[in-house]
Formats: structure tokens, C-alpha cells, sequence
């Protein structure tokens, strides 16, 4: 099963694909949709195409998005939701149940600790997925989303057994 | 020239069309995109979905989103930028640019006043608009956004003449 990690963002919107088999995750793609120009409509545009593109050629099972919180600069925090939006949509609209998960979360199931540095992720997502080589921290990011995701899927495919 | 206004919202996205007619401005149509239940994701999807169906039905010329401001509630402010980001993208995936007017801007096109309660921008619009019936507050703020795109685009219209 292939799952697909998103890190939104309007700037630079990071994603990763891996694919679960059995008890081994294996890295399969990662990548940055970096958006341009002043038009926030055509960036939006670019951002689902982008992120279309990618649910087109690694057809995920299941899809998941960092929860990032909202911030104390209020616009901040309304561009991050007009990302987020899109990134919750694309997946959505293929037909999957899209995950949520908060940053520390992700950072737990991926370092083994909510507060985790930047790098620390992109290291241990590179221990955990050989071959992985993320284009930045957004897609180590995406990369750290999708672990997180496969890592909850599975303990409740056990807990439901 | 039909003009699309929307008032962007997760629970209650209002949209109206109205016709530009050279020196006169008349209705259309308007009414609310209500998603449902508890999946994010889902509901995006029917926002999505409900206002592709609005652009198909009315082929719009422009579009003008409310810029609604980030509120001191961080979560709303988050959940509103979601819906915003789907309100965006459908017309620019139509290939319009879309406008944005601050409530301010868009009370003061209508209304004459930047702080006009929300049912006078009901009155003004149903007085501006014959035959207008928006479905509820969020429909008329949409037609209310459309009226100010529409003033707008005559008054650059000119400038540039």
C-alpha cells in the first residue's frame, strides 16, 4: 500500500510517497511544489495541479497532512489554511479518507520525540527510508507524514484484528 | 458580463451572480453551499463541488472573493483560510482572476458605509438587485461581493478608456 505525506505550505508545499510492505517502509517519491507569482488564485492553481500531478502517478491508498497549528500572526495563519485547503482537497477528491496529524505527533512517531529539530527529521527519515533523498525540509517533512500515517494505519489494522 | 461574488465559508459558503449590463447591474442567481458531517476532507470536497457547479451553470467573466480577516481565534482563522483556498481555486481553475475586497470595501460599495449591519447589506442588495432572494445572510454578502467587483471593474474600465 503506498501513502502519501503532505506538508502544506503556499511557498513550498512539501509531499512524499512511501509504500508499506508488511512490517517494511519503503521510500518511493518525494518532491516540493513551489508555487510562483503575485496571484494568489494562480497559485492555488499551481498547487493543486502540482499536488494532482502526484496522487496521478504514485495512486495512493491512503493520504495524510500535517495539522500545522495556527500561529499568532493571524495572516500566517490564514494563507497556511488556503494551503491546507488544497492539500486536504486534491487527496479528498481522489476518494481517500485524508489523516490529520499535529507536528508533534509526527515528530514523535519519526524521532521518538514531539520536539524534534528540523534536521533531526530529515536524518531519521533517511535512516528509515534508504534510498530517501528529500529536496528540503518540506519534503522530509511530507516524507516524516506519511511514516507517521502508515505507523497509526497499522496499529489500528492490529487493533481492530 | 456575469460577475461571480462568494463569501467564503466552511459550514456556509454564500455565492451570487449578477448580469453587467452596461450602466445597469441585475440578478441572477445566488444561494449557500452547505457541506456536511465531520470529515474535513469531505466537506472540502463538496465546497469544491458546489461551487464548480455554480461556475458551469453561470459562466462567469469575474470572480471576487470576501477577504475575510484573520479573527483573534487562531482554529477559525485556519478553518476559514481552508474554505477561502477552495473559493479561489474554482474560478481560477476556470481561468478568471479573482478579485478580493475586504468586508469593509465590499459593505462600503454596497452599502455606502464601511460598518453596515448585516441585514442592511440584505435591504441594499435586494433594492440594488430586482428580483434578488438571496437564501440567507451569506448568499446576500455574495451578491454584495459581486455588486463590488462589478463597480469596480467599470470604474478601472474607465480609468484605462
Amino acid at each position: 500500500m503506498r501513502v502519501l505525506g503532505i506538508d502544506p505550505g503556499l511557498n513550498a508545499c512539501g509531499w512524499g510517497v512511501i509504500a508499506v510492505e508488511g512490517p517494511r517502509l519503503a521510500h518511493v517519491a518525494s518532491g516540493t511544489v513551489r508555487p510562483k507569482g503575485a496571484d494568489l488564485g494562480a497559485r492555488l492553481v499551481a498547487l493543486h495541479d502540482g499536488l494532482t500531478e502526484v496522487v496521478a502517478a504514485h495512486a495512493p491508498a491512503a493520504a495524510a497532512v500535517e495539522a500545522t497549528f495556527a500561529t499568532a500572526n493571524g495572516a500566517s495563519t490564514l494563507k497556511l489554511g488556503q494551503a491546507r485547503g488544497i492539500a486536504m482537497l486534491v487527496p479528498a477528491r481522489a476518494g481517500l479518507v485524508v489523516g490529520e496529524y499535529a507536528p508533534n505527533a509526527v515528530k514523535k512517531a519519526v524521532v521518538g520525540a514531539g520536539h524534534a529539530a528540523k534536521d533531526q527529521i530529515g536524518y531519521m527519515v533517511r535512516l528509515q527510508l534508504p534510498g530517501a533523498d528529500p529536496d528540503g525540509a518540506d519534503a522530509a517533512d511530507a516524507l516524516a507524514v506519511a511514516i507517521c500515517h502508515a505507523l497509526h494505519l497499522r496499529a489500528s489494522a492490529r487493533a481492530t484484528a
